[in-house]
């Protein structure tokens, strides 16, 4: 019989091919529960023999403590490849935010405890604290949102500084799924405008921008969820939910586009308590979504305008929607009533970014409101258990989630200055609206394409290299006279390199356009050799084009090197490009 | 007689114009002790006053906690227009190091604490831990050089990542002193390069790199103090210092900058034993400074040149030199022997940037090396204490200190893989050399510049207004249009706002360079009304230069309105600028 090692290695391709041929999900799964048994009876087996080895061996081993050389769980590095692409990523998303008008903040990665306290609700366990090592206790930033907050709560709101980008990590002890962009550390991009204005103008202005920026990342196709919390508290007084189940049954319509309706149903009678008649009620409403046609349903629906909310919370979405047409929008918006969020101090409207390609298998970004889906998705877990504990959530079924989100917070600053106060009471309040565009999931959504086009790693333009006596001192001095010009140059850091090979070689890594060849005879005539490489993608790799037999360069002037390469279309491009 | 908080306001009076006019430390510093006796007495009174009048009120005061707002201690919020001065320090530092041929790596905020460990001396205590919250033992990196090494041990050395530059934070829990930029959490740019390549080459580039940023930054006249690690090792054998109090006395050398040398030389001898006849000779060697010519009087030095390490250390700087004559930098370089840089994994160059502005007052950059400085700074306190201890660090007293430094360390990457290895020896190792530009102490000596020639703090190009009925619908459908153009644009979120006043004040606060006004009449005819803003600085303030009376404007035809503004010399000056 096969080792359980070799039987492994038949079940993990096994397994793998029935899921390249989309196979039922019971045989994927009869498939996937054997894998983990064979997995568990190695584990056991190879224990047995440890400490047989180790019962059989008096010798007891070193007390050595190997070094585990990794990064954190949940974390990762980006190298330059990577890097490349999410600077890209990040220069659009800037670009975007002062193009609307937006100017920068930046608050520290850590804060008090006391800050971050009573202002993510269930959550609150998924912050990393620091250790007490005598002083503040403090704690790493949950999200944007509350850091900006404090900070307009400090500074006291002005008019000047009204929209408010920040790009930065933030940290969450979640389960995560790397491959997903779903990490414990993570880059999010906000965008936010505070002040007392007109109804629903910033609101238009903050879903114009992320239309505006999910355009131009090349995320494809995507849809911007909108609902109010006005409009969802309406339904559910007007269903019959008592005042205190709204907030925890609002959390379960949450869940809506993770699981299926029949079981945030349960959740809301078996574990929260609700009528069966009133869940039924709220299922009926939360399964709409349109446009400004199930607006027009909606405020025909007399019940529902009979309620202060729920009046208040469509009149505004009215409002919206006129302005978004304005901004050329609406086309993207889906008015979505299954549409809850998580986050307690939401206050007006709310929205999230899906795209097709973001969901988990089975599931269309399009469906994602869908009553009953074809298959649920694992539940969230989002309990924080023991890092040595198996990771049991199965990637494959997992999606990118959501990839940008936010909605109206008019409380929260004002939250801050009433604790601050002496009185508990005199708080100014600060009305805002924010975005947060989570920006891994856009790299994983981004990075296939990016490659698949080839994109570079660094923005180097020139090689300078020499053959025969290597020519050092030429080098760096034509190198420094490139780079004090503004074009990016490197060269091989030998004295003497083998020969021409190994500088084109290197070069050729960094894809570097122009390769520059130093020969003792031509620097005397004042003369140097440019040679121009380029690139093609055959068979979804890099290739160079090669040059025609006999193809000996360029011989340009030395003096006037600097401006021959600036004048190249291929260097004009670059310029254009940046 | 006076109370004593309206004492404590005559003597900081008093005190603050002493520093003014530079009065002698024995006056400073009676002034200053008086002022704290006066604030310990109002802090003894206030607590019986509070003690008192809890005793005579039955009534016990709420137990409600008055919530602080604030930022953790050593760390602060970079408002918008900090934050844009400092996006461009930034962003000059990238393009110094794209031009040089790197590459970006990006690694987490935090790493396993096994992986921080045994790299920072004494200074270990500083590092920030996060708590154990069930799983990994984690701690916020200390530097980008450790995350490096362990990326690069990772990942096995390549030549195509050579060369890797990182920008964020890093933090340490030492005494902050924030208005010179010295935090708990501090920005800083790191530029390395890894592999085997021929002596000296990549620490020419490296140098020459720092060089280029420094001058690029405005930071003033600098000076790169260099010295070589095996130099002075070789002067300390020469000198006769036993092989076990190397390091300890290598680390006293350290503090020369910071203390003067008969401090110095009693650590040397009263705290680590050294005999007094050893430490007056190390006293005669690292009084030296220079350039080539320093190099040649050691290269003389038959004593020296007989030290296997002395005579390598001083070959390599030999060759050095001829680099960075090459490079056009040599001016820039203070062959200083007192330079020994605290970490323990220096094992070549090591280098230190400061700017005449970066000392303390009484002390100048050239002179601090000198043995005996006029005045001698406070000692930095690196143990940690309590973060409710009264601070004791006198502001005046501490300089920005140094701006950026470095060294070679070639042993880094193969602790970790010999660490990792399954027998502890078998780690491949590899050369690198790196600098870390402190982007914090940059920025406290660029932005009393950036202030004084009027930065803005937003790049917004046009302010879109409206009188009269304030046509909301056009002003958002132009500023769509202009904004789609890659013109930066904003508007005031008002339906109606009060007059056109309330709309320029608001365009103005951005400094805004375009008003497009729109009128009912004129658009129905097709135009729209441009006014350009130009500001001036008077008396080192910004005034808005006021138009001449009677100036209307121009007239714009809609239709052209983006073709004309990306026409103006104003917008062609910022395209240019980027």
């Amino acid at each position: 019989m096969a080792s359980i090692s070799e039987q492994i290695a038949t079940q993990t391709a096994l397994f793998n091919q029935l899921r390249l041929q989309n196979a039922e999900p019971s045989v994927l799964d009869e498939a996937k529960k054997k894998l983990g048994e064979l997995k568990k009876s190695l584990a056991l087996s190879k224990g047995s023999d440890a400490s047989t080895a180790a019962a059989g061996n008096k010798e007891a081993p070193s007390k050595r403590q190997r070094l585990l050389l990794k990064t954190a769980k949940g974390t990762r590095d980006y190298g330059p490849a990577e890097m490349f692409c999410r600077e890209n990523i990040e220069r659009t998303v800037k670009e975007c935010f002062t193009t609307f008008g937006g100017s920068c903040l930046d608050t520290p990665v850590f804060e008090r405890k006391d800050i971050l306290a009573g202002k993510y609700g269930e959550d609150a366990k998924l912050i990393f604290d620091l250790m007490d090592q005598g002083g503040e206790q403090l704690a790493l930033r949950y999200d944007h949102t509350v850091p900006l907050a404090r900070y307009l709560a400090m500074t006291g709101a002005t008019t000047t500084q009204s929209k408010l980008w920040q790009v930065g990590k933030v940290y969450r002890r979640d389960s995560p799924v790397v491959s997903k962009g779903r990490m414990r550390e993570f880059s999010q991009a906000d965008f936010d405008i505070s002040g007392t204005w007109d109804p629903m103008i910033p609101d238009g202005e903050i879903v114009s921008l992320l239309c505006s920026i999910l355009t131009k990342l090349d995320v494809g196709e995507f849809t911007i969820k909108i609902n109010h919390r006005k409009i969802l508290d309406g339904i559910f007084e007007v269903c019959g939910v008592p005042a205190d189940k709204i907030r925890p049954i609002s959390s379960a319509v949450d869940k809506l586009d993770k699981m299926p309706w029949l079981e945030v149903k349960k959740e809301m009678t078996a574990e929260k308590g609700l009528d069966e008649s009133i869940a039924d009620k709220i299922g009926e409403y939360v399964k709409h979504k349109g446009g400004p046609d199930l607006l027009e349903k909606l405020l025909a629906d007399e019940a529902l305008m009979a309620n202060a909310n729920a009046k208040q919370g469509l009149t505004e979405m009215g409002l919206l929607f006129t302005y978004l047409r304005v901004y050329g929008v609406l086309d993207k918006i889906s008015f979505d009533l299954s549409l809850a969020r998580g986050l307690d101090y939401y206050t007006g409207i709310i929205y999230e970014a899906v795209v097709e390609a973001s969901a988990p298998p089975g599931f269309k970004a399009s469906d994602a409101a869908a009553a009953a889906p074809a298959a649920a998705p694992p539940k969230k877990k989002s309990k924080p258990k023991a890092d040595d504990e198996e990771e049991e959530i199965d990637e494959s079924q997992v999606g990118v989630g959501s990839i940008a989100a936010g909605g109206r917070y008019d409380g929260l600053v004002g939250m801050f200055t009433a604790a601050a106060s002496a009185d508990g009471k005199k708080g100014a309040s600060l009305p805002c609206i924010g975005v947060s565009i989570g920006l891994d999931r856009i790299f994983a959504l981004v990075w296939p394409k990016w490659v698949e086009k080839g994109g570079r790693c660094k923005e180097t333009m020139v090689y300078v290299m020499a053959a025969g006596d290597g020519l050092l001192e030429e080098r760096i001095g034509l190198v420094r006279e490139l780079r004090e010009a503004g074009i990016k140059t490197d060269f091989l850091a030998k004295k003497k390199p083998k020969n021409l090979g190994v500088q084109f070689a290197a070069g050729e890594e960094d894809e570097v356009p122009f390769a520059v060849i130093l020969g003792t005879d031509e620097l005397k005539a004042g003369d140097v050799t440019v040679k121009e490489q380029k690139w093609e993608i055959v068979g979804g790799k890099k290739a160079k084009i090669q040059a025609e037999k006999g193809d000996k360069g360029t011989s340009v002037k030395r003096a006037g090197l600097v401006e021959w390469i600036k004048g190249t279309p291929t260097f004009q491009e670059w310029v254009a490009q940046k």
